[in-house]
C-alpha cells in the first residue's frame, strides 16, 4: 500500500484512534504521566510518555485489557475546533502539549513534530470517552468500527525515545502498538513477527557459524567463518558462471583509489558524508572504493574500442566501503564493507534495449533459481518538473520506452514511479517478497548518461567517427552481505541443498565405524560435496538432534550393514527416513539434484 | 654464489679490473673526466663518471673497443702503499678522489661509500698501464687472465646516479659493464638478458591484455582485465580446492582493521612506515590491512576450541596494501595492494611436524604441477647470538628440529642460514628458479609462538586444562600479483593449456561459417573452456599469426568441410597441424589435458 493510499484508509483510521484509547488507559494506569505525541506508524502506532516509574509487563497487560473495554463501550470521536487559549486551559499540566500548542500558533511544527509552512489557522480536539487530544484527525466516528481483539501493544526496551527526538532534553517511554480490522489479520501479523525473530540472521547466523563481527576489527564489517564463506562462494561461483555464460567479462580491481579518480566520476564529494575518510600519504589521498565503476571505466579506456567490440561487459564481485552511522549498522544487513555483484555495461545507443533487456532476464533467472519468485519490477522514471538530470530528452525518452519494453517482453510486472530515477538515468528496482512477505528491494539494472561523459568514453563507430558509449549498472545481488542475509532469513537457515554449506553429516555409531565414515567422506568429497564426519563423543540421538538443528540436507548414521554393504542410510533433515542405499546412488542422487540447483533432497 | 664466495673468486677480480681498464679509456675518451667510484656488482661492475657532455653509442664502442685493446696489452695491476699526501697529490684535479682520500684518512667512509669503523691505517693505489685508481683491491695480476671478448658494457638511460647517492650532490654518468671468464659464458649473460627484456612480465601483460596500471586510480595497484582477471580465477580456484582437499576451511574478512587490531598484533606501529595512513573517523582509526593474521585470529577465538577441533587451517585470498616507496615499484612484482593465498594453521605444539610437512609438501606440489620443478628451501633459524626472539628455547628447537625433519622426509633439498628466523618463530622459504635462472624466493611457511601468545589465544586440552596453540602461516604464491608476474615471465606468456585464459580462438574462412564457429564456441564453453570467435576483417594468416603471438593454445580454423562433417581443424600454437578432427574428440582431448592440468596440447 502507497503512503497516500495508507494515510486515507480505514486502517490507519483505526489505528490512530487506538492509539488515543492507548493514551487514556496510560492516564488511568499513570494519572501523573505526562503525554508528548502518538501517530500511526507503518506497523501500528506509539505513544510518547514521561512516566513516574518504569514500565512492567503487568502495566502493559492492564493498559491492554483497559483498551479493550474503552473499544468496547461504543464512544463516538468527537472532532472539536478550539481556540489557542481553549487549547492550553485543556492541557494546562500537560507541558508537552503546551509547547506543542505553542508551535502550531506561532507556526514553526505540527502536533508531530514536522515542519510546518505556516502557523495554524485552527486548532482541533479530538475526544473520546474520557480522553481528549490535540489532534487533527482522522479517526473512527465510532469505536465500535475497532475489533477489540485486533489490538495488541508492547514495549521494546530498550525503546526510550526523546522528546522532539532531541538527545538533549527529556526521555520518554515510547509504547509500540498495533491494530488490525480483525482478529485475523492481528494474528497473522503476530506470528510474522514471531518468525522473523526466529529466523533473524544475527541469531542464525552465529547458530550456523556463518560469520562474525568483531569489534577489534571494526562495526559494520563481518568475518566470514568457514561455513558463511563456502555459502558465500558457492553463490558466488554460480552467479559468476552464469555471467560468463552470458558474455560477462571478469575483472579485478583494488579497493582504494586516488581521490582524483572520484572527483572524475563525481562520487567525491557528493558521497563524502557516507564514506570512510581519505588517506594521506605523500601529498596524495585515497579512498575506500565507495562504487566499482571508475574503476571500471579505466579498464574500458585503457584501449580504443569499436563499435564491434560492444557491447562490453565486465563484472567484478567488488568489495566497497561506505561509512554507516553506528546507530544504522544492523548484522549483514547494513554494513560498512560489502562485496556488490557489480556488472558494468559499454553499449552503443543502439543496443540500449536488447542489453537492458537481458540483464533484468538474467536477474529473473537468478531470483527463479533461489526460490524467490515473488517480485515486481519498479520503473524509476524522471520527475518532469525537476532539471537535475543529465542527458539528452531523446536519449531519457529511448531508454525510459527501452526498459518498459523490456518488462512488457520479459513479462515481469512493474510499475511506474515518476522521479524515482537516478540523476544520471532512469533504472529498473527489483522489488522481491521473501517467505514472510517482507518486501526487499534488490537487483538494480540503471542506464547512465553521466559517467560516459564526465570520463570522455568513446568508441570508433561504423562510420568511423567518435561517439559515446551508454553505460548500464546491473547488480542482482546489490551486497553479497545483505542479500546472504536476506536469504539465511527467507530460508530460516534451511538452505537448499546446491547452498548448503554442509550438505551431510556423516555418524558412525561405533568407533570401529570411523575408518568406513572416512572412506565415505572422501568419496562425497571427490564428488564436490560439503561434508563433515562427527566423531565427539555425544550420544547418537544428541548429534541427529544437534545437526538436524544446524538444518544439515543429509544425515548419514553408518554402522557394521552400512560398512559391510557399501550403503548410507540417509536420513533427511525433514526427518524422513530413506533408509540404507548404496553409496553410488546416494552420490549420483545428490550430484544430480546439486547440479540441477534444484530445492529438494530426492 | 654466496656474497662471500663471489668476493673471493677470480671472477670478481676480473669484473673489479675491468671497471679500472673501462676508467682508463673513457679517461683517453673524455680527458676531463671527473672519476669517482667503480665497484663490481652482482652481474658486472660500474662507475661513474662526471661528464662534459652527454654519452652516445659511439663513445660506447669507442670505449669497449679500447678496453678490448688494454686488455690484450698484457698489463700487471700493480698494487702500491702510500701516504695522503701522495694519493693527494695524484689526483689532485680528481675532486671525487680527492674527497674519497679524505673521508678515509679521517675515518668515515671507504672508497666505495660505505661506512668504516676507523680511519683507514694505510692508502692503497692498483695501477694498469696508464690508469691509477685509488683501490683496496683484489684484481687479477695480469690483463692477461682477463678475455677481451668476455667483456660488454652498456648505459642504461637514465641510469644517472648522483655522488655519494645524495640528490643535493652532482649527477653523475654511470656506465654499468660486465665481464666473464669466458666469451661463452658471456654470450649466455647477453642472451639470458635479451631473453628476460622478451619476457618482460609489463611488455606481455600489455600485449596480452592482462592487466593495467592507472595512474588515475594509483600507483602500484594493478587492474586486471578481462584476460588476466580469468588467468587469477584460474590459479585462484585450483588453489582453493587443493587447499579444500587438504583440509583447510575457506574465510573472508574486511580489507581494513580497527588500529587497535593491529596495536594487539604488534603490525602497527612496528610496520607503521610500510603503511598506508590510517583513515581517522568519528575518533576511530583503521588500517588497510597489512596482513590477514589478526582477522582470522579474530575468528579461531570467537569461540571456546578444544584439542579435537585442533588442527584448525583457514584460508583466504585475502588482498593487502603496503606503500611501497614509488620508486620501488614495479608491474606486478612490487605493487602497493597485493593478494596472498594465505593460510593460518593453529595446532597444538605436537601436530607442528606433522603440519608444517604437509604445508611444505602442499607447496611442493604446487610448483612442480606448475611446472617451476627446480626449487629448494631456506630454513631460517635463530642467531645464538641475539636475543630478539620470542618464545621458550625448547619450542625453538622443537620446531627446528621439526622443519628440517619435514625437509629430510619429503626429500627436499634445503640449506640452513642461521638468524634468518623471523623473531616470532623459525622458517622454510621456498627458493625457485624459473627458465631464465632466475632465483626467487616465493613460497614460505612460518612457525609463530607470538601472535598466541599476543591475542591469549587458547584451546582446552586432554585434561581439561586451557593451552596455548601454536600458529602456522603458510603461502605457497605468497602475492598472487607478484607469482603471476613470475609466471608470466617463466612462460614468456605461453601459459599452459589449463592456465591460459583464451584456450582456443575460432576462425571461421567466411561469413557463411560463422554460424558453425558459434554453435562450436558455444560447445566448448559448455565443456568449461575459454574461447573467443575471431569474426574480424582481417585476413586469414594476419589472424592466424595475430592469435599465435598471443599463445593461444588452439587455432581453429573452419570452414564447408568443418560445418559439414562437425569437425574442427586443429592447429596448435607451436604451428603443428593436427588437422581436422570430429569436434567430440577435441573435446575429449581438451578435457583430459585441462582437467590433469597437463603442459601437453594434444
Amino acid at each position: 500500500m502507497k503512503n497516500a493510499d495508507y494515510a486515507n484508509s480505514q486502517l490507519f483510521r483505526i489505528r490512530h484512534s487506538v492509539a488515543h484509547i492507548m493514551a487514556e488507559a496510560m492516564l488511568e494506569r499513570f494519572p501523573e504521566a505526562k503525554i508528548a505525541i502518538g501517530p500511526p506508524i507503518e506497523d501500528g502506532f506509539y505513544y510518547d510518555f514521561r512516566l513516574p516509574r518504569g514500565i512492567n509487563e503487568e502495566d502493559l497487560q492492564w493498559v491492554e485489557k483497559r483498551m479493550k473495554e474503552i473499544v468496547r463501550g461504543k464512544f463516538d470521536f468527537v472532532e472539536k475546533e478550539v481556540t489557542p487559549e481553549e487549547a492550553r486551559a485543556q492541557f494546562a499540566d500537560q507541558p508537552y502539549k503546551l509547547e506543542l500548542i505553542n508551535d502550531l500558533v506561532s507556526g514553526r511544527v505540527d502536533e508531530n513534530g514536522n515542519e510546518i509552512a505556516s502557523p495554524a489557522s485552527k486548532l482541533t480536539f479530538y475526544t473520546q470517552d474520557t480522553f481528549t487530544d490535540l489532534c487533527r484527525g482522522p479517526h473512527v466516528k465510532n469505536t465500535k468500527e475497532i475489533d477489540p481483539d485486533a489490538i495488541s501493544i508492547t514495549f521494546k526496551p530498550p525503546a526510550g525515545a526523546y522528546w522532539r527526538g532531541d538527545e538533549d532534553r527529556d526521555q520518554l517511554t515510547r509504547i509500540y502498538g498495533t491494530a488490525f480490522e480483525t482478529e485475523a489479520q492481528l494474528k497473522e501479523y503476530l506470528n510474522l513477527l514471531e518468525e522473523a525473530k526466529r529466523r533473524d540472521h544475527r541469531v542464525l547466523g552465529e547458530k550456523l557459524g556463518l560469520f562474525i563481527i568483531s569489534p577489534l576489527v571494526g562495526k559494520g564489517l563481518p568475518l566470514w567463518k568457514p561455513a558463511g564463506a563456502t555459502l558465500r562462494d558457492t553463490l558466488e561461483r554460480w552467479l559468476r558462471q552464469t555471467q560468463i555464460d552470458n558474455g560477462y567479462l571478469p575483472v579485478v580491481t583494488p579497493h582504494i583509489g586516488n581521490l582524483n579518480l572520484y572527483r572524475t566520476s563525481g562520487h567525491y564529494p557528493y558521497y563524502k558524508d557516507s564514506q570512510y575518510a581519505p588517506i594521506e600519504v605523500d601529498e596524495e589521498e585515497y579512498l575506500l572504493k565507495p562504487m566499482n565503476c571508475p574503476h571500471h571505466i579505466m579498464i574500458y579506456k585503457s584501449e580504443m574500442r569499436s563499435y564491434r567490440d560492444l557491447p562490453i561487459r565486465y563484472a567484478e564481485f567488488g568489495t566497497v566501503y561506505r561509512y554507516e552511522q553506528s546507530g544504522e549498522l544492523n548484522g549483514l544487513t547494513r554494513v560498512r564493507g560489502f562485496t556488490v555483484d557489480d556488472a558494468h555495461l559499454f553499449v552503443t545507443p543502439g543496443q540500449v534495449l536488447e542489453e537492458f533487456k537481458k540483464a533484468v532476464g538474467l536477474i529473473q533467472y537468478v531470483f527463479t533459481t533461489l526460490g524467490l519468485t515473488d517480485f515486481r519490477a519498479r520503473v524509476g522514471t524522471r520527475d518532469p518538473n525537476s532539471d537535475k538530470y543529465v542527458g539528452d530528452d531523446s536519449l531519457w525518452e529511448n531508454a525510459t520506452a527501452a526498459i518498459i519494453q523490456a518488462c512488457e517482453e520479459l513479462k515481469l510486472p512493474y510499475h511506474v514511479e515518476e522521479g524515482e530515477a537516478a540523476f544520471y538515468g532512469p533504472k529498473l528496482d527489483f522489488l522481491v517478497r521473501d517467505v514472510l512477505k517482507r518486501e526487499w528491494q534488490l537487483g538494480t539494472v540503471q542506464v547512465d548518461y553521466n559517467l560516459p561523459q564526465r570520463f570522455d568514453l568513446e568508441y570508433v563507430s561504423e562510420d568511423n567517427d567518435r561517439q559515446r558509449p551508454v553505460m548500464i549498472h546491473r547488480a542482482p545481488f546489490g551486497s553479497m552481505e545483505r542479500f546472504i542475509g536476506i536469504l539465511i532469513e527467507h530460508f530460516a537457515g534451511s538452505f537448499p541443498l546446491w547452498l548448503a554449506p554442509v550438505q551431510a553429516v556423516l555418524i558412525p555409531i561405533a568407533d570401529r565405524h570411523m575408518e568406513y565414515a572416512n572412506t565415505v567422506a572422501a568419496e562425497l568429497r571427490k564428488a564436490g560435496m560439503h561434508v563433515e564426519v562427527d566423531a565427539g563423543k555425544a550420544r547418537m540421538q544428541a548429534k541427529i538432534r544437534e545437526h538436524r538443528e544446524r538444518h544439515i540436507p543429509y544425515l548419514l548414521v553408518m554402522g557394521d550393514k552400512d560398512a559391510a554393504a557399501n550403503t548410507v542410510s540417509v536420513r533427511l533433515r525433514t526427518d524422513e527416513d530413506l533408509g540404507a542405499m548404496p553409496l553410488a546412488d546416494f552420490i549420483s542422487m545428490t550430484t544430480r539434484l546439486i547440479g540441477s540447483l534444484s530445492p529438494e533432497l530426492k
